[in-house]
């Protein structure tokens, strides 16, 4: 079979590789669909995510869809040929976070497609995979795989949800309009959030962020004095979400929340220590906390994608096939053109 | 009568001042004792606390206690000659963060001593001062005058506690051993906490932490890696308190609070923005909230006190005469000789 | 003018009472349009609701909207002419409660139409009324009357949501299809929750729940076995609204409900005690939580109006004019015909 | 190898079994002390608890404490020889309330002599035992066994703690003076209650409370009406906490605890439902919330008792040994001469 490995920077191949079987308690998942994160796109573009660089070939891929092919031993409540969401989340439920019910903390995380730790956790982007069978959750029949794949990155804005607390009336303000951002913009408003807005340096994404209902965008880098009019009155948001990763970002979110707001950080900053208006923090007793992918919610996700409850089309930019992979990476890599990109074989 | 007034930075007087009249709703109190906070040493030092500085003649003060001397129009529940607690904090209890229970954040503080207004709101080390009755706090009537005035640094402790959230069983660092550190140390101990650690730069008020039940002290200028260890596997404390004002503190206590913990950052910081390890917060899930002076606290606060709940013995470090206004304020600005100096008339 | 004032049970008449005028710091408010409530029906069949009788006359009618006529003394940020929701509730701001964000606790709550106190607090089925100034909320010019009075019974049902919890991938059970109900069958689907079932002893209100968006209803008169079926494996729902008054509604609730669930108690049950299956909450470890009236809402419920995040259209049931004073009770009393009914002059 | 096996109501004995040996994962424990509990007296004087009647004999006991004799396979970081404190609890750590942190609600909970599943969960009374090495906590060598199997029944206090939410400056009323009750007196001061005030039907248990730093204790057999005096102005306590399995307390607790407290039930009551005044939980909003069990509590229960945070001597009544088990029993039933009975071979 097939999958698509990357080297290094760069360097991404489609390359042959054996047939996987599954294990005791794990299913054999054939693929359906993959959205390209932008963690797949550091290890395409840098070789490495943050602190962790390559140190082997490292099938790319987490946010991966299909349909059940084979049980291993002792599976039950699943059937073969099941359609499946596959959560790229594999915690020990034995350590101390897992049982705090911080899975996503776990001490042994083993999460798809990450150089995290040696060797490698090999990933989703494959033709076949295995996983436990807790990580392979049904979904309807005719869902497209697309769709389904999107449940991952829907966990991740879900958890950010959780992580900021109470939305009911709240006043939302979400930095970066790529699918993170735009998949928070979207489940804020349907967790009862009352005022959304969005902002990015990239016209298109914010029009697609319009489109999704947000009540108002901002390009922060044409009209930054729009976001600063937001400043006044020591600021106008309860809630703020950085999901862009650029520290300029956070220091805007701090100072457009309330007093006793809350700002979760949800992108992956530069390395080391980045510039936070602390006395901010400490005078206006704003919380800055971090979210970090997901635990329960993946089961949230599916639902709410199961039962449409939200309207995730505005993120759904472009199918892909594996056959032209680096067609797909650059795609993904366009802002102007990609919010999100599936492969398919 | 008296009054300790700041003109300008190093220009601490003791003024004639006209003697106050209780306004309707208030009473007048004939001072007691008056603790030396860092903001008062801030005004004498410099002129200024963080952005706000002097700009007219300012009466000092906001930890004090005394005496009720007469009643304003309408007032009731208090009575002429009670020993009173004073809380310095007047909110207008009519903005949306008195109503919704953070009048510590209120639109309209009052606050004794303070140039954060203009005109200021002058302070408490006067012969006599009025205050609004709410803020006349009864104690009994053998409770010395400066273990009273402690009960408003002890509100700004016990904040901070609320901020950090459920403390039962926890492992908690305090930066700072001055007054507030020193506060937090005693009194997360009689919150339920497990262990309790404290860090300075200097030996003596580390010593009076040990005494006060400290755990574990360090020095963090001389064995700066003895608090490292403590960053080992991903960090070793649930809480922390940051209780300096010092940007490296911070960084510190981030890296020693393990995933899914939490730093509550009550000094003051130099202006603008502070490194902060950012990527930790989100990976690990960390929050990092502000705590700004208390509210409902400060009944709590006297109700330790007068129940001798905790020991604040090591808290008490000297009481000094008005008389003596100038040499009072190097010893409170001398961290080898005194953690809190109290004046009296 | 005339108003619509009880006098004892079934004695409702429209009396002509003098013209009022603002206070110092209060607006004169001419009648838009008024819903009639349960304890208004309550006061009408009974003479009481729960423990407070009716001692002398009382205009009813809490859940009011009409126009700014006149401002009183000092009033300011209100316009003469503007359309706006009127809050009922007039807490103290002073007492612990409302000091600590609780003021729909207020130990001297003056709540519009309600006899709790003596003299009692008039009401405003009236064709003009006073209230704070604080407690016109201003609305969009072209909002009816009658959407805007909503405000109210909405209110009523977000600070029921509130005291939920996080509602983010829950399920939740309604007992009963009144406003109260309705309104939290809608508010909970715009608050994240992923399945809604709503019971209720009459079919067309479920008809009504049905068509609102609930994803199951159950009539547990002639159905009970439906509900029962969500008794199995220790229930099935994460939160339930108890919205009935009902006694068997409650017991059915937290057998529905999983363990680590909530019970939210909003209806106003018989005097005395309730049998509750208390070991469940036990065993279980379910929260059964009270919810009474609402605070800060109630903003909130202004803005989701404004706004049409929901669509309250199914509890709109009809508008009747204050001359068939009676007919409009008549009809707000039978569930069959009426969720909410709305008087007019 | 001896252990105490019900065998039905009323019907004790010392018998013999085969000595156990681990399996993997598994410790053999040699045992050191264990406690008397509530349900072991249940299962002695009833043949039950609550619906779980005895359908095979039993060895009761799960307040245990003892030496590692032998380590199973793959068991690492535990010591043969080690003292340990024995959790009796074990959790499966798959299913969704193990996953969300709530362990203590486990749908395949196995918990130290039980008669929930069948065939029954053998408890811990027996000279040898079992048990999942995460199980056995590591206490100081030189901790008493008693000591050390008090871990349980403190857990079991500090979970009810943890339900009741923040305790900083709170009053307290706990229902109850047996072990459970005592132990939250004790560890409610030492998590920062302001008050605490305890009530029984027998004079000798108060006394001990008292002299463990109750401030109030009350027989509210013969003094109901000093219990009734905290009913006024809507209740005195923030926290009440139900300890006693009688449906009358759970009625007082509710009139005593103010608007916005919190009642937590840890009693097990009589089968059914009980009267609750449910009006006063919705109208002062009163949260009812169950505590069972614990889950991490048991590292903390263990470190207070290994840092002698706590003074726990005035709940170690007796200790007896395994040849006077009927004695023991005995004794242990009787309110006026023990309030916890620790057994030994």
């Amino acid at each position: 079979m097939y999958a698509a490995v990357i080297h290094a920077a760069r360097d991404l191949r489609l390359d042959e590789r054996p047939n996987p079987s599954p294990g005791p308690g794990e299913v054999l998942v054939r693929f359906g669909a993959g959205g390209i994160c932008g963690s797949d796109l550091s290890y395409w573009g840098k070789g490495r995510v943050g602190d962790f660089a390559l140190r082997e070939p490292l099938v790319l891929g987490h946010e991966v869809s299909g349909e059940i092919e084979a049980l291993g031993e002792g599976v039950s409540g699943l059937a073969v040929g099941a359609r499946v969401a596959v959560n790229p989340s594999r915690p020990c439920l034995g350590c101390d976070y897992c049982r705090a019910g911080r899975s996503n903390l776990c001490r042994n995380m083993r999460f798809f497609g990450s150089a995290a730790m040696f060797p490698h956790v090999q990933g989703g982007f494959a033709e076949r995979f295995t996983c436990r069978a807790d990580q392979a959750v049904p979904v309807p029949a005719d869902m497209p795989f697309a769709t389904a794949a999107l449940a991952e990155p829907l966990s991740v804005a879900l958890h950010g949800l959780r992580r900021a607390g109470d939305l009911l009336g709240k006043r939302v303000l979400v930095a970066g309009a790529g699918p993170i951002g735009m998949l928070i913009a979207i489940a804020v408003r349907h967790a009862g959030a009352s005022f959304v807005a969005v902002t990015d340096l990239v016209d298109e994404p914010l029009a697609l962020a319009r489109a999704a209902g947000a009540d108002e965008t901002v390009n922060v880098g044409t009209a930054p004095e729009r976001l600063a009019a937001f400043e006044a009155d020591k600021g106008f948001f309860d809630v703020g979400f950085e999901a862009t990763g650029a520290p300029p970002a956070l220091v805007s979110l701090v100072r457009c929340v309330r007093p006793g707001g809350r700002v979760v950080q949800l992108g992956m900053m530069p390395p080391g220590e980045v510039g936070v208006p602390v006395n901010m923090l400490m005078a206006q007793e704003i919380d800055l906390v971090g979210a970090f992918r997901f635990a329960e919610e993946f089961a949230t996700a599916v639902d709410w994608l199961a039962n449409g409850r939200i309207d995730v089309s505005p993120v759904l930019s472009a199918q892909v096939s594996m056959g032209s992979l680096s067609e797909a990476f650059e795609l993904a890599a366009d802002r102007r053109r990609a919010i999100k990109v599936h492969l398919y074989f």
